[in-house]
This record gives structure tokens, C-alpha cells and sequence, in this order.
């Protein structure tokens, strides 16, 4: 059983909330465009763990994704960046031959204080694409890392903290065996974990999941291939990226269609 | 007859206020695109709550849902954080398959302070569904809970008092035995009122509803059914949510028929 | 005769100017798009009252009504808030099924100072609605009240001194027996006018004009009839309300035929 | 000659500057899209007046009136209302049955200070008329004044120092006789000029004209009627509110030609 | 030689800074939207003058001139006033009867301080307009003046420590016998140079061009007649308006092709 | 092996993140739309060079090249204006006779601080136009420099910091003897070296490049030749300006086609 320093009282009622369900962590299940972010809260001599549903949710719209936090200020300016970079990848890998017709909104639930920093990137941009595929995201998992223009996933701050907040969560609300955590590969060298959460992710009860790439961290969420694209920019029917671009293509078609008919219906006779 | 503590004065004012209508509150009846929300104001050693009529306007538009409150910084980030979840939430479920050509405004009516916290986008969200539904809310019912994109009803604080302070306004004017408040699920839990209400709900003559989701509570302030999607997303005639359903495609369309009577029309010869 | 206490000076100072017309307040005849608001100057230990011309002016436009106090930041959030209340009724009466293609900007004229508080609001709603019906409004009186999204209106404060203020102005521009205010209903109760204006109005030279809806107000103020809708939502003509309708659908129209033209023409061929 | 008190220095400078034309100021001929208007300044125990080249310029555009003064932040709150009031007289008038397709820019020429008060906003709107007319304006004449959303002139403060600040730059750039002030006849009762301005006043040869409306002044500035509208709102030929008509109905055909020209030139096959 | 005087320091190594190019500035040769222009800088207590590159670029757009100081806050309110003033010259001579279908961007290049003062406007809009008529500029000489909306030249400050300024630079880069500079002719009278540029001026080595208009300067700089406009308001063939209108008139045409491309195309089968 | 003073630990510490990969910087291979960049960090008595991965993706847009950094506010003015001159370099280059219907967005990735000066704004100009011609940057160079509108090269500080800090990434990632820098041709005069990169660079093993234009830059990083334009401001198959033009064009007809589709797809019958 961990063991507990100062500052330990917040954190613990922190595990209880969580646990009263007074703040909405799922660790089973699947849901879609939802998943489990994780942050770290500094407060005295301590420094723990504080895991937050991050959700996304799109529309038809003129291709902005909208950063909740940003748009209230209660995003610093590395939260921003880590959001704004995200929209580049999109539309980097989607939006050289499509316009992006959507509309995405990105909120950490139940926060109520400011987020800061761009550990969250990941996650995020894993809540969206799944809101984007209908793919649901597997609830038993945690996401820390940041995600660069190309999709590549980035080392971040606090690790360790991260990992033992979450696995403090599914004890809090019930350990089921699936549960675990997916980080950067380059933060594997400061992995120095509590020996309870060793001892879990020895006997595989708890997993540490490194990743290296956003197609990496989609596969483990979703269970479904990310896929490659082909010579031609197309992806593989049934991947993930497949269904992406589908949507993306059924707002562009839907939004012509809106125009069309706008402007064209009188011509027809 | 409840106990008043210090800070009572300011308390007893409000209520009178609310007594001779200098402050409008209806606790009987019903209203479309209106519905009692719960606030809490602290004064001295004493927190009381406060009921506000919240309202909603929609109109042929762009899409924007206006929180008048932010727009002339009247609203804290919290406020318009829940705010902009809301639209999140109506983006989600009502525009993937067609534009969003609405535009709504959401007022505390005679609210001259700041509104701050989450805890009324439940009932700012009703007050929108039922501006485009067309449908009356019952206004013997308040309402407290913050909402998050996927529609769940979140945990807010203050629920006693909140209760309470509809409480107190349904006595000053006038007890009729169809009133209570709605308030979170996971709410219940931090229940610990005033002898009188206590006794009040258990005869019945104010009744304390929880809620997890929004379509639950859209039901009880109605009296109508929500609706489930069926597999084409589409919605049962004569539910909520086809009705609002019905309301977005008919400014659609006659956004499109006026864009349509602008550009086609000289074609036709 | 008034009795005055300390701070006299400058109200008879003001007094003194709308009487040489260095501030202009007109007390008979009729204008379109012109009404006399009131509002509170609080200055050492006196309160008066201070009439102003609010005027309003619309053209084509894309729906937009400018409080130009708030554009240059002389309006308070209470006032901007109030205008943005207006627009929410003006929207939700008559956008549902036509655009709102209007511009409309709001004047305090001849204010220099800041403006706050919504109890104006009603007044700016009225002087709208004139330039929209082209509805010359009476001069003789003023108008205090705030109203809301569904076009009821609200106490203010102040209403004893409002009322003062507009009498003294009307004995300082001379009497003519028809003029007179227009006040929220529930702020009766909170009547404790001078004894000269009290016998004014008990012998019907100045009389006080209670109201619990824009339209009330707006019948007053043009001795025309509003209007109510009809099952299909359209008013009876030669209503005020037809008016405005009529009005907005001939913008809705020229905007339409503005367009049509731009994209159309060539196609006749 | 006039009297000079402290404070002198830098009003000699300042008309020494417009002799020497480093500051540009005509007196004499005509230009268009051009005025004096007539500011004053405070320093020690000296208010002088301050005459200014005030310009506009129109352009095809999307019905904007530019204030220059604004955009760069050196104009005052109550300098940027009476533009804005400017514009909603612009729009009441012309604006109803056509778009307004211009973008309109207004400065102060040479002016590095700030501008505060609305006391040139007549003057503003008179080189803005002109220059949608395309008639030259008298440099003869300095202008000070406000202007309502109605287009009624209203008082304005320093009238005197105004007055006499114009006078003597027409005495350093020479008097011609055919110089004077156009002033709101609402300030006629604060006149109390200097001995030498009476004199020339008496001789007819430096005059001072009160206007009540902005047509009066604009047909003392260019010589022309500015016509009343018939009963379908037009102007009678050659009148300058029937130029200025005509210019906006020009860019307004213009503007749709060039929409059309985009849209319809292909349909023609 | 230039007797130099405290702070010379600064300036002299400003000086060696063009000479080694780290400071670029070209005193010989032409440049399509590229001038020189001149700003003082005060430094304890010598003031001296400060030559810049000055570059325009124009491309397809929506009419805007981008003042990039302005932009990143690096200019001062002057200085964007006098760039909005070009932009208003710019509108008022060329967008009455075409749209200006242009984005332009201004910069002063290797400038890393603050940029204020309208000194610049008159050499700003010389680079623009040299961008648009794809008229090479004589980068033998400097400009200084500022701009009205109707293209005249206007009296600026520092007059003799911007000629000396870029004296001292063509002594450092190599005197040509070519180079001068064009100031305003209302400066003419504040002309106090240094012995040795009075000098070189007096024998034609050197040489100070004083100008009214706007299209004096442009001849000056480009050797082109600058054109005037016949009844129609069109320019000769070969001058350097008619050149500045055809290009806008590509530029229109252009924008008027896309966008009938994109409406009409497929109305032709 | 370099001398390390005081300061030397952050540095050192730099070093080994990049050593450790959670900085990435790659000093090998190919990547499109990625570069390495050069900046100085100054702390205590020590300047030393920072090299960052600057990244940048393109999409379908309407011309906006989106400065990520100033977006969050972690961008000064001066780096903001590089960015906006690297805009106008673009637009002056390929938008004068196609319209610009892409969205760049700049980044430098795992940059947490405030990003200053332009020093920086030749590299993200090489990732902007990399990413536009689909051509792979050598990463086994890093540059410096700024741009200006006109597309050359200026002379930036620090330059041997700079150097020295790529060195040392070369010699924590591992030499290849294929590595050097890319520098303005104006600071080859500022060179001032350490002993190990003079000999490095005197064998070979790493190279400084010193340049004057882009297309110069461009051609090092990709190996392929950047091409003059022909007498129609075309140019030469194959390369890269070619390409860029190419792909802006594809951008231009994707967007009209996408347009037509919705404007004129019902025409066709």
C-alpha cells in the first residue's frame, strides 16, 4: 500500500470524490469521444496525480477546433499551443484535398481551475478523432503525452505522479485487470514507480503502454487498426483513418449539398 | 418554520422582493424558454440561495448560442465554460447531419451581479431545448446541476441551500403542492436540509427529483417524452427531441430558401 | 412649488439648460424613432432625476443592433446587457421565420458621461420599434422600465425621482396638460412622489401610466393598437406589430433582391 | 487686435505654424471631401481654438465609416460616438431601400494629440457628405457643432475660443471677406466674442452663421439645396442629398455588377 | 567631413553597420516596392537621422493594407494613423469605381524598435505604389514627408538630421553622384545642413528634391510620368496611374474569374 | 573538446535531453515540412545556442499562414513580424496571379518559453515552403537567418552561439560528417569560432553555408533547384518553385471546384 506524505489529505480527498462519483472518472468500459486525461497538481510538498475526463464532440462547421478552456482563459498559453498544434496535424494529414467542414469542441469536465501545459495534447486529440471515427475510446486507459504537427508523441513532465493518479483511481473505483496507462516512449527512462503499481504492472494487472506515434495510442484506445495511406493519399477500408476521412467527407458533401441546394434548386427548371 | 441565522436580513429582503414581484419569480404555471435556476449568494457567516429566471430566445441564425452574461462580462469563465459545453452538447447531438442556422440567447433576467460556477447550464440548457421545442416548462419545478458535452448531469455545490431558497420563494408565494427541484444524482448524497423542507418532501408537497441526464429532466420539466435516436438518428414523432429536431431543420430550410430565392430565383426564365 | 435640498444646483443648473435648449428634451409633439428615457444622477447627497432623448435608426443590414454607449465603452455592463436583452425579444417575436436583414443603432444623445443600469431599456426598445413601424412616437411622454427576453416589463429604481425629474423638465419646457409617465406596474408600490406632482396627476395634468408589457408601452406612446398574433403567427393589419413585421420583411426582401441581382441577372439570357 | 493673456506662446506658435502653411489650413477656395472644423485646447490658464483640416474619402466598400482617429486609438470615447452617431444618420436617411456599399475613412489632418468631444461630428459629416457628392465645400468656412441621429445640430462648449481661433488664422493666412463660422443656433445665447471678431462680425466682414439642421449647413458649404424627399423618399434633381443618393445607388450597382460578374457571366452560353 | 558631437558613438557604429552591410541599405541601383526611407532617433543628447529600407508587397485579396509595425504593436499610433491615411488616399483615388482587390503588406525592414510619427507615410505609400505599377524606385534616393487622404505632402519633423543621415550613409556605401533626397516643400524653410552637405547640394553631387503632391515624388523616384486623370476619370496609356489602375483592374478580373469559376462553370453545359 | 564557464550546466543539461531524446532534434535523415532552427538562451554570464524543431503543415484554406507561438501569445513582436514578412515574401512571390487558398501553421515544437526576435523566420520560411512543395529537408542542417519581403537574407546575432549549439546536438546525436549550419552571407564577418568546430569545419566534417537568398537556402536543404521565373512568371518543371506554384494551384482549383460543386452542380439539367 502507498505510502502517504504531506499535502496527502487533498490528494486523498481528491480519490474520494472520484470514488462518490461527486467527479466522473470511468475506468471500465468505452465510450465515445471521451477518454481519461492525466495532470499533475503541485500543492505544498507534494505533487500528485489528478486524472480528468477530456471530452470532444463535432458538428458540421467551418473547421475550427474550439479549445473550451482557451476560450473562457482557463487555458495557460502551452495548453493553447498543444490544441492549435493538434488542429495543424488534422489538417496536415486531412485537409490537403478536402476542406475541413467540421466543427470540434475540446473540454477537460469538471475542471474548474486553470490547465496549463501541453501533457494533455494526446489525449485530446485522441478524444476527437474518436469523436470523428464513432470509434469508442476504451475506458480502462489513461493518456499522458504531447503530440508534435507530424503526430509523433512527446516526452512530458511528471510521469511517474501521472501513472500512480490513475492507478490510485481504479483502485478507488474498482481494479478489473484491463486497466493501464499509455505514455511517450521517450519518458520510459524516468519511469520510477510506487511498488504497488510495480508490482500490478509486473503481474500485468495494471499496463504501461509507451507509444511513439498518434496512430499507436488510436490502436490501443480503439482496438482497430490506425492504417496507412496508399499512393494515392487513401486509407485501407474499416481503419480508423479510413472512417476519419469518411466523416470529413460526408460534412464536406453535406455542406456542398446545403449550398447547392441554396444556390442551385431554381435552375432545374 | 425555518431558523434564521446572521445574514438573515439580506435573505428575508430577497424573499420579500421576490413576495411583491419587485423580483420575478413563478413557482406555478408554465413558460416556454423559462425556467427557475438556483444560485447561491455568500454574505457574512451566511449562504443563501438564490432563484433566477433564466431565458432563452432563438432566432434564424449562424449557429452562435449567446450568453449574454459573457458578452457584456457579467459571467465568470466558469459560467461561460458551461455555457459553451452546452453548445458542445447541441452541436453534438443535433448537428452532425444538418447546420446549426439558430441563434440563441441565454439571460438571468435581473441578475446585476457576476454569475459565476457551472451549476446552472442544466437549467440554461432547458431553457434553450425549450425555446426550440416550443414546448412549456413547468414552472413549479427549479432547477441546479452543471451538464457536461455528452449531456450527463455533473455533482454541484450548495445543494442544500439551494433547495432551500426555492423553498422559501414557493412559500412566500404561495405553496401549491406541485412544486420541488431537480437536482444531480450524484448530488443526493450531500442532502441534509432544513427540518421543514424535510417534511414538506416527505408529504409530498415538495418534491426533490436527481437526474443523470438531460433528456430526464427535459421530461419532468415538460411533461413530454425525450426520445431515443433510432439507427438513422432520427426520433419518434411527437418526442422532445424531434421536435427540436424539426425546429433546426425548419430554420435550415428556410436559411436555404432564402439563399435559394437570392441566387436562383432569374434563373428560372 | 418643489422644496429643494443640498445639491440643487446642479439639477436646476440642468433644468436650466433643457430650457434653453442647450439640451434638447422635447415635451410635445411627436418624432419617429425618438423617446424620452430617464435615469438617476446621484451627486452629494441629492438623487435626480435626468431625462434623455434616446433615439434609434435602422437601415439594411445584417441584423445587428448597435448600443453605440457600448461600442464606445460609456456603457456599463448593466446597459449593454439590457440592450442585448432587447435584442433577444426583437429576435425571438419576429426572426423565427424570416431573417432579421436590419441594422439598428441606439443614442443617448447629448450623454457624455457613462451610462448604467437597465432601466432604459425599455425606453431604447420603444424608440427601436418606432423607427422600425416608421410609428411617430408622443413626446409628451417618459418612459422608465426594464424589460426582458419575453417582453414583460420590470421594476427599476429610482422611480419617484425619474418621475420628478420628467415633470420638472415639463414645467421647465411648459405644461400642456397631456404629458406624462410611463412606469412599470411593479414599481406602484414603491410611489412616494412631491406633492405637487401628486396633485398633477390627481387633477390628470401629468399623468402616470403603469405597465406590465412592451406592447402596452408601445400603444401608449403611438395610440396604435400592437397587434397579436394569429394561429400562423402573423399580426392584423394596420397593428404596430404587422408594422414592424411588414418592415423587416421588405429589408428581408431588398436584401434578398440585392443579392438575386448580383447573382442572377446575366442568367435571363 | 486681440488681447493676449498667458498662455500665448504657444497659441502665436500655433498660428505662426499656419502662416508658414507647416500646419495646412486654407481659408480661401474650395475642396472636396474637405473642412475646417474647430477643436479647442487647454494649457495653464489658456483655452484657445484650434482650427483642423478635416478629410474624407469614399470607396466601394461594405458600408463603413472609417474613423481614422479611432482606429489608432487617439480619439476619445465621445469622439468616436459622434461618429458612430454620424453613421446612423448616414444610414436612417439613405440607407433604408439601398445597401450602404461604401467604406468611408475621416481624419484630422496633422493632428498628433488626441481628439476628444463631439463638437466636430457636424463638421465630420459635412466632409463626408461631400465627398459622396462629389461637391466641393467652401474652405471659406470653419464648422463646429453635433449632429443627432436625426441630423439636428446641438450645442457644443468654447464656442468663443472656436470662433476667435478661426478668425485670427484667417487674419494670419489673410483676410478675403468672405470668411466665417458655421455654429448650432442653440449656442447663439453663449456669444460673447472678442471686440475685434464683433467689429468684423458688424462689417459683414468675417460672418457667423447658426444652423438647426445639417442641410442648412450643407447648403451654406457648397452653394447647393439640399432637398426635401417626396413621398417615395426620392430627391429632386440636382439637389445634393440627390447626388449623394445617386452616388451610393452607383456603388451599389456596382458593387451587384461586379457580384454578378462573378456569379452570371457563364451562364450567358 | 561632419564634425561629430556627443552620442556619436551610436551613430557612428549605425553607420559602420550599413557599411558592412549588416544593415542593409542601397543607395544605388532600382528595387520594384523597395525605398529608403528616413526616421530620427534621439540618444542622450544628439538626435540624429536613421535611414530604412522600407518594402511593399501586394497579392490577390480583400483590400486590406497591412502596416506589419502595427500588426505586432512594434508602431505607434501616429504611424498607423498615417498608414490608414495612404490607405484612404488609396481608396478615394482608385476604389470609386473598382473594388480594390488587393492585400498589401508594409514593412520596415531590419527595424527591431518601436516605429512612430507619420514622417514615413509619404515613402510607405511610394513603396506601394511602385508594388502595384511594377515601376522600379531609384534606391538612390531617400524619402521623408507625410501623406493627407488627398495625396498631398505634408511638413515634417527632423528635417535637416534625416537629410545629414542619409548623407553620412551614401558617404559610407559611396557617394554617386546620383543620390538625393525628397523632403516636403513646406520643409524647405526649416533647411539648416551641415557645411559639407550644403556643399556637395551646391554642386549638384548631392541633391534635395522638394515636392507638394504625391505624384511629383513618384516621378522623381520612378523617372515615369505620373498621369492625370481625363473626364472619365481614366488615366494616359504608359503613366504610372494608368499603370497602378490596370493592375487593380487584373486584380479584379482575377477575383471576379475565381470567383465565377467556381459559381459558373458547370452552368454552361 | 569545448571549454565550459559558468552557465554551463543548463547547457549541458540541454544537451543531454537531446542526447535522451525527450528534446527532439534530429541531425539525420529527411523530413518534409520540418527544420531545424537556431536560437540563443542567455543565462548568468553565458549565451549558448538552443536548437529547435520547427515544424509547419499546410492545408486547404483561405491565405492564412498561422503563427502558432503569437496565437498563445508565447511569440514577441518581433518574431511575429518575421512571420507576417515571410507572408509577404509568399504573397508577393505566388499571389499575384492565384488566389492563396491554403492554411500554414508555424510551430516550434517543445518550446515552453517565449520565442523572440526573427533570427528564426528564413527556417520556419524553409519548413512553410517544404511543406508546400512536398520536398524533404536535409535534417542534417540547422539554419539562421531572417528574411525580408523580398526573399533575402539578413544578418542575425549571435551567430557563433548558434553554430557551437548545433555542433554540439551533431556530437550528442553522433557526427555523420554530413552536418553544418546555414548562415547569412552578412555575418560571415562575425565569425569568431571555437577551436573544435574551426577544425570540424576545416576537414569538413561540418560545413557552414553562407547565403544571400531563399532559393539558395532552399536548394541546400532539398537538393533540388528552387528555378527562376520565365518571361510569364513561370517556372521550370521539376523544381521547387514549380512545385510550390503547383500545389498552390491545386489548392486554388480544389476550392473552386468545391465552390462550383456547390453552387452550380443542379445547373447542369
Amino acid at each position: 500500500m502507498p505510502q502517504f506524505r504531506r499535502g496527502d489529505r487533498v490528494y486523498r480527498r481528491l480519490q474520494e470524490e472520484i470514488g462518490r462519483n461527486t467527479i466522473r472518472i470511468e475506468t471500465d468500459g468505452e465510450e465515445i469521444g471521451q477518454v481519461n486525461g492525466l495532470s499533475v497538481i503541485s500543492l505544498g510538498g507534494l505533487t500528485f496525480g489528478n486524472p480528468s475526463r477530456i471530452t470532444a464532440r463535432v458538428r458540421l462547421g467551418r473547421g475550427e477546433v474550439v479549445d473550451i478552456e482557451r476560450e473562457v482563459e482557463l487555458g495557460g498559453p502551452l495548453h493553447s499551443k498543444g490544441v492549435l498544434i493538434l488542429g495543424g496535424f488534422l489538417g496536415g494529414r486531412f485537409g490537403k484535398t478536402r476542406p475541413l467542414s467540421l466543427n470540434a469542441s475540446l473540454v477537460f469536465e469538471q475542471s474548474y481551475g486553470g490547465v496549463e501545459g501541453d501533457s494533455a495534447s494526446a489525449a485530446e486529440l485522441f478524444a476527437l478523432l474518436s469523436a470523428l471515427a464513432d470509434a469508442p475510446i476504451n475506458q480502462s486507459f489513461a493518456v499522458t503525452g504531447s503530440v508534435d504537427q507530424h503526430g509523433r508523441i512527446q516526452a512530458i513532465g511528471g510521469v511517474n505522479e501521472k501513472i500512480e493518479g490513475f492507478f490510485d483511481a481504479c483502485q478507488t473505483t474498482g481494479f478489473t485487470g484491463r486497466q493501464g496507462v499509455i505514455i511517450p516512449a521517450s519518458n520510459i527512462k524516468h519511469l520510477m514507480l510506487r511498488r504497488d503499481v510495480v508490482t500490478a504492472a509486473a503481474e500485468e494487472r495494471f499496463r504501461i503502454f509507451p507509444i511513439e506515434t498518434v496512430d499507436q495510442g488510436l490502436s490501443l484506445l480503439t482496438g482497430l487498426t490506425a492504417g496507412e495511406p496508399d499512393a494515392e493519399g487513401n486509407y485501407a477500408a474499416g481503419t480508423l483513418n479510413q472512417r476519419i476521412a469518411a466523416r470529413l467527407d460526408a460534412f464536406a458533401v453535406k455542406a456542398a449539398e446545403l449550398a447547392r441546394n441554396a444556390a442551385g434548386m431554381e435552375a432545374r427548371k
